[in-house]
């Protein structure tokens, strides 16, 4: 008998029909024999209406008052989820986030989990009932309601899951697992049986959209084995996990986008130490992120073009920081380019193997398209590139690195 | 500067609009100088679109899910009235009903306030804010969130004043205050300057739906004055206090009366000790409260007949309680009757004033008004007539008892 941790996303539980449905799988489960605490987010839009209901209130909602008005989204899921098991015969009782014990900082808005205390919870499923934790929330050691931010829903899962020294969590959602490119791009996309947390983390953070990295980097942290499968369909879907026995061959494992990309280009800054630390911590203090930061040497040491690029939602915010510290240090000027998008080849060890990062940048070459930027990790080689190529480029290095083969799936 | 608890019901806060309008009273007040808790209620028609969603779900929604999904509405009200706050350059924090330690019995649906314990409010407002509390809920000492009942937010509002130890409590409503009778039926009603608690019980639990009766208790029992007052106009409202001038002729205060009565007679009960008891321990088993209880001496000391009002709404689930207990008590037999209704002299004396009861008999016999039951306390004597002379008996009693007048408003 496992304790199994399980998440349902947004568009799973987006009305009562469908957490019927919900309710339905997890009874099934239960009766099976595993014990189960289930994560839910917020049913469908609701989210997006109370931040409308806010907007309708105040311009500038308080960051704090937010949390505690979008907290009650996923507490609504969670209590009807309970409701519909209990109907189905299986005990079930619906918690807060501040119920369950998860504890995080106090940076509302986008909170970390400092802790999880679920005495609770595992006390509930001690006693043979479903324990439904609402997510995406926790509370501060005042015991101010926060929320985690984006993906929120799926460090929760994951934080319980580690928390309570679960056998594995599944992270169910309306894709069936975690595809070696983005399926609606390409047709010929294969479906990984399994990934390493390295690789998943690489995939998630450029842009597959299956699972948010903060949850992926807790699973590996905590060693918590994550299953990411569909909602809908009874399929096999991914697991995310710790693989060991590597393949010879470090294969590339999959094609990552993100179409959003702003560059900011800071001209002419001084070549005096700090005045990159100037603009990044500035940024920092705004809660942007950086993402991929160049530097060219300069040639005569006077002064030298800082390049970095930001989610394209996020430049004019970037501006406004970067105004003026362009002044302060003494830079020449700024420019920007918002119709840019990346993509990257991802697999462990594709770095360290000669040949990936050549055959790289020659497909893109031959198909015409132009390469802005070059960063790489580990596991990862992405090119900064137009936003009107990304497609193509998804499709031409997806066939390139030969994925369209169901044999990708061993590793 | 005194502290002042102010209660918004559910009209008043229904959209974005009113909170905002709601916003401006608290802020100008807060300006004037006074140190200002708010509580407030669910939007509109939220709590009914909570129910209608657990519908959705199941037909047997469990308490302890209801309560956890309802107390939402109040929180989404309070986080949209501290961000129209801060709008207004007025700081303010919103609770929920745990965070501000309204600490309840684990009577799910209608639990009763054990105590209050409001650190985090009083801080709140030494710190120059004002602090917006969710009403209706609670929490038990296990954390668990629990919901008021009817009039719930009222309760919480007097429940704070009281912890507070604040110089009163504001109950804002759609209504103007407490009235002589039903405006509705009878438009010379003349709004009452002040009431007593114990007068105002009667009206409230008599029908007069201004305020729920559980609220008015609280706040006779620490001194709480009530201010009962409109959301939209400016206008002086009804002050429920300890009157302690009274008038030397105990007049009438007001007539009150509620439409929904139900009566059940069950026939040839044995005139044995205990009979009366089995069926009032199984209706509060059931949560049924027995309204008037009238039992004729048997004339042959052998059987007799016990007749009791319900509310029409709880007669289903009355009679299911009572059919096996007809039985088991060797009774004959039960009838029921659900066209009656209530109406009710109120007014600090009346039973020990002679006169009053045989006016009041009388000017319902000269309207042709049949009187099925009479029941009377201290302060009060109601009659239980047809439901279709409720209306008719209002505007007699209103007229008899010479309310007309504005010269009531003096005690």
């Amino acid at each position: 008998m496992a304790l199994v941790v399980q998440k349902y996303g947004g568009s799973s539980v987006a009305n009562a029909e469908r957490i019927l449905h919900v309710a339905r799988r997890v009874a099934e489960r239960k009766r099976a024999g595993d014990d189960l605490v289930v994560t839910v987010s917020a049913m469908g839009d609701t989210t997006d209406e109370l931040i409308e209901l806010a907007r309708q209130v105040t311009q500038r909602p308080s960051d704090r008052e937010m949390d505690l008005l979008l907290s009650t989204g996923e507490i609504v899921t969670c209590t009807l989820l309970a409701m519909a098991l209990r109907d189905l015969g299986v005990e079930a009782s619906s918690f807060t986030g501040a119920q369950a014990g998860i504890l995080t900082d106090r940076t509302h808005g986008r909170a970390r989990i400092l802790g999880v205390e679920p005495s609770r919870i595992r006390a509930c499923v001690e006693s043979g009932q479903v324990a439904i934790v609402a997510g995406f929330q926790g509370i501060t050691p005042e015991t101010d309601v926060t929320t985690l931010g984006r993906g929120g829903s799926d460090t929760t899962a994951v934080a319980l899951a580690a928390g309570l020294q679960a056998c594995c969590c599944e992270i169910y959602t309306d894709v069936e697992g975690v595809y070696t490119c983005d399926p609606r791009i390409e047709p010929n996309a294969q479906k990984l049986k399994e990934i390493s947390y390295e690789e998943m983390l690489e995939m998630a953070s450029q842009g597959s959209r299956v699972m948010h990295p903060r949850a992926v980097e807790l699973g590996s942290i905590y060693n918590i084995p994550i299953l990411v499968a569909s909602s809908m369909k009874v399929a096999p879907g991914t697991l995310i996990h710790e693989v060991s026995a590597m393949e010879p061959s470090n294969k590339v494992r999959g094609i990552s986008h993100d179409n959003n990309i702003a560059k900011v280009t800071v001209l002419g800054v001084p070549d005096k130490p700090g005045a990159a630390a100037t603009i990044f911590e500035r940024l920092g203090a705004a809660n942007l992120t950086a993402d991929t930061i160049v530097q060219n040497a300069s040639a005569h040491h006077e002064s030298t073009d800082l390049t970095f690029t930001v989610n394209s939602d996020d430049l004019q915010r970037a501006l406004e920081v970067i105004t003026p510290v362009v002044e302060e240090i003494h830079a020449a000027g700024c420019i920007t380019d918002d119709q840019l998008g990346k993509v990257s080849i991802v697999g462990t060890g594709v770095l360290n193997t000669p040949g990936y990062a050549p055959r790289m940048f020659k497909a893109l070459a031959d198909a015409g398209i132009n390469i802005e930027l070059i960063t790489t990790s580990e596991i990862r080689i992405t090119c900064i590139i137009a936003q009107n190529r990304i497609a193509d480029a998804v499709r031409i290095l997806h066939r390139t690195f030969e994925l369209e083969a169901p044999a990708v799936d061993a590793i």
